[in-house]
This record gives C-alpha cells, sequence and structure tokens, in this order.
C-alpha cells in the first residue's frame, strides 16, 4: 500500500486507528479454546466485527512466536485474512528487527513477501546498513524505533549526544538514507509533548503512536503536537480494545471501544 | 546450560567456537533441495560433522523466518535434533529481539521455553525494562548487543555520550540490571582493538564475537584484548564454515574449516 492509499483511507474512515492484535491465550474468551485455532478466531472476529472503524491492524510478533509453530501459523492465516478480504487495511508487523546488511534483508523477505506485510518495525541501533535492506522494498514501509513508550526509553534513547538526544540523531541521520521516503516512526503517546520538537526534524513522515489507552496516552495530546498536513499519524490501541469484555460479546465490546476512538478521530480531523 | 557448564566444554574440547547456522537454500548444495526439509538436512550434516570441533551453534532466525511455516519448522528440528542429541552444546537464538516488558517475556518464552534455546540475543534500544524479562529466566543467558561488527554499529553506537559512547553506556548500565549475571555482550572481532576498554567496564561477562572469517575479523587479536581467566569468549563464525563447499562433500569441508579454527582456539588456550 502506498502512502498516499493509506491517507485516502483515513479520510474515507474518518479514522487513523491502528489495532494491535497481541493474542495471548490467557487473556482470550475461554469458549475459543475449543476451536481448532484459537489465536486466528480471535483474530477474525476482531477483525470482522472492527474493520470499518480502523485503517491498519498490528500483530505483534512476539505473541505468535510464543506459541510455536502454531503461533507463526495464526499469524500467516490473519494476514492472508487481511490481504484477501480487506485489502484497504494498512498491515504492520511489530517485529522490531534489524541485523547486518544480508541478514536483514532475509527479514524483510520474511515479513514483505512471504508474509505480506505492508510494513514492519525496525530498532535503529546497528545504524543505517541494518536497515536499508527493508527501505529497498517499494511500496512498503519501514517503522524505526525513535522514542518508545515504556521506562526504559529514559536508559538510551534520552540520552544526549552532542547536545542532542539519542532518538533525535536517530531522525536526524535516517533522513538521509536510502529510499528514506519508505520510513515511518515509532514514537510513544506517553511522550506527548516531545512530538513537537520531533515534527520539526520530520514533518512529513507518518509516526506509529502506541501507548493511548493501557499505557496511558493522551489522543487529543498526541494530534495536538504530532498531526501534519497529511494527518502523519496511526495511533496504536491493542489491549485496551481487543480485551474490552473476556466473554462472549468481546467482539462488539471491541467494537465499542474501536469506535469511541474513531469518534475522538473524526473530532480532530474536523478540527484539523 | 550455566556458564560454568560452558566453561568446562571449551577446556574438553580446547575451542571456543560457535557455528552460525544461517541456511540460505540458494548457497546450500544443490541435492539437498531434493530432501523433506533442505534446511534441516543441510544442519544435520553440519552439525554431525563439526559437533566435536565447537562448543555453540547459533542460528540466526532471518534465515528460517525467511521461508515461513517451514523455515521455523526447520528451526525448531534443528534445536531439538540439538537438545536430543547434544545436549553438552550452548545453543543462541540469534534473533536479536526488544520489547516492552509483557512482549519481551512473550520472545523469552519463545526461545527459552517453547523452542528450548540456551540464550538470545537482545537489543538494547529499548533499555532495562525490555531486557530484565529475558533475564529472568534461571540459566538462561541474554546476549545484549553492544558493538556490532558491521558499518551501521557507527552511526549510533560509538557516539559519544557525556565523554562515554553509547555502547560503552549500554555495558556500564546493563550491569546494574537484575539478574545481570545471566548477561553475555554481543562485540564484534572488526572492532578487537575496543576489546580492552571494554574488558575494563566488563571483565567477566562472556562475549559472543561474530565477524571472524567473512567479515574479516582476527582471531589472536580479539584473543589478546578479550579473553579472560574464565576464556570469556565465544567466537562465531557462519559463512566462512557452512559454505567452505557447495558440493557433497559440504559437511567434510566445514569440518576442516572449523578444525582450523579450533586448532587456532587451541593455541591461544595453551599460551593463556
Amino acid at each position: 500500500m502506498t502512502t498516499n492509499q493509506l491517507i485516502d483511507q483515513i479520510h474515507k474512515k474518518q479514522s487513523f486507528l491502528c489495532i494491535g492484535l497481541d493474542v495471548d491465550l490467557n487473556k482470550i474468551p475461554k469458549h475459543l479454546l475449543e476451536e481448532e485455532d484459537p489465536i486466528f478466531a480471535f483474530n477474525k472476529a476482531i477483525i470482522d466485527a472492527t474493520h470499518h472503524l480502523c485503517v491498519a491492524y498490528k500483530p505483534n510478533t512476539a505473541f505468535y512466536e510464543a506459541y510455536g509453530i502454531k503461533g507463526w501459523q495464526a499469524l500467516a492465516k490473519t494476514i492472508d485474512y487481511l490481504n484477501s478480504n480487506h485489502p484497504d487495511i494498512f498491515t504492520v508487523a511489530d517485529a522490531k528487527r534489524g541485523d547486518i546488511g544480508n541478514t536483514s534483508t532475509m527479514y524483510a523477505k520474511a515479513f514483505f513477501e512471504d508474509l505480506g506485510f505492508d510494513s514492519v518495525t525496525v530498532a535503529p541501533y546497528m545504524g543505517k546498513d541494518s536497515v536499508e535492506p527493508f527501505l529497498a522494498f517499494k511500496d512498503k514501509h519501514t517503522i524505526l524505533l525513535a522514542l518508545t513508550s515504556n521506562q526504559g526509553a529514559f536508559d538510551f534513547q534520552t540520552k544526549s549526544i552532542d547536545g542532542l538526544e539519542l532518538y533525535k540523531h536517530v531522525l536526524e541521520t535516517s533522513k538521509a538514507w536510502n529510499n528514506s521516503e519508505n520510513l515511518m516512526y515509532v514514537v510513544g503517546a506517553t511522550k506527548a509533548e516531545y512530538l513537537a520538537d520531533i515534527r520539526q526534524i520530520i514533518p512529513n513522515s507518518f509516526l506509529l503512536v502506541p501507548g493511548v489507552g493501557a499505557q496511558g496516552g493522551n489522543l487529543q495530546e498526541v494530534c495536538k503536537y504530532g498531526m501534519n498536513d497529511a494527518v502523519g499519524l496511526l495511533i496504536n490501541s491493542s489491549r485496551g480494545i481487543i480485551y474490552a469484555s473476556q466473554e462472549a460479546d468481546f467482539a462488539e465490546a471491541a467494537a465499542k471501544k474501536a469506535e469511541a476512538l474513531q469518534i475522538q478521530m473524526e473530532a480532530e480531523l474536523k478540527r484539523f
């Protein structure tokens, strides 16, 4: 999917919501455990109930890998279901990968070609030659970790290098990489006030913003500081939506939570 | 496997060689492509021919993920084969994972419990709460990226924060984390001269050293600056060993390359 197609979807649906599909078998409704593939059954129900309210889904690969082969199969079935039934949805593999050049190419093939995701999250620690192999894929997007939503973000990301914090070095440096137009960035909603500075460095890039909801981030603050002329935001909510209920009504409950966010987003888009 | 058991194996085999199982179907002997599981067939042959010459194997997960479900199955079969037939071998999942706390726990379960690896490589960018969930597993080892062997290491890792390079901050900071006795570190052999400084900060930790061979690192230099009283080194070679021949004799050719390194290591252990 191209960036312009994503922007079109945002305006059409009046939503820039990304729903995180972080499926934990201990948290899904008990009756689904009798299904042949409980993880996929859960995802399918959530997607069927919410796809008109969001523009993106983001499975975090950790939750699938933890279940081994069955988990990886459920991930493949989920992305196939999305690509077959909802080609208008932007898909994010939240994998936080990154390795030396030839190895990053293998990861890029895994997520872009074998599984068929539109984008993948990538860690910046190993630098340019660990990220550029992902950027080489046309109409695919590489979402680089900049400032994450966890407490550990303050261990290294906000440390100052020649007067500029590490995460700002990541933003600044990555702009010069080959095919940098395929870059988006992860910026945590728990640090919304940082978004004003971030927009000085990367005014045009899309930001994937986790941390609204369960982690305490505020949607209005994120929009105030982070929205640009092309919206430029994908706001993710995972647990706050998919675990709204653990009963038979879990999909409807998820849709209600997603709709509440979509309505807030519609208001922000109108204001803007 | 405990660290002491690893050290015992090093002395017993007179080797601190780790063999990287980075299987690319375009590079393995053509006749193996007729096997039901070519990746596993290749790994099994390499392991059978080299297990007495090395103390560790390190599959890089990218090469398995690139082949989807079949790749993941081959990875599981490889680690099962090692754990069943060679329990004296230290196993490394070179996965370079890392995510917010609850998600890192899922990755730790995937590699330590579901697959059954002794260790996993982890990226430090997201800080303490992204790494500690891995450290909580008893007799399992978390190998933190410090200074990698690629050119991109100079983009961020060697940048100075208050007079100390980022990778040294990673070493220094991580020493204070819970269960830090379960930490090892990745330090590239292409930067052997850095090892003297590194040993000032972490005199006792094991270092996993990639980059000998194909990437140009020098074994003697690494030992000179990096060896400690408990050896403290695992030196990895991947392509230089496993792709020594693409013909029917590939496993014997790999064993010859592994033996050449083992002999050099034996000399270093005697000198030390």
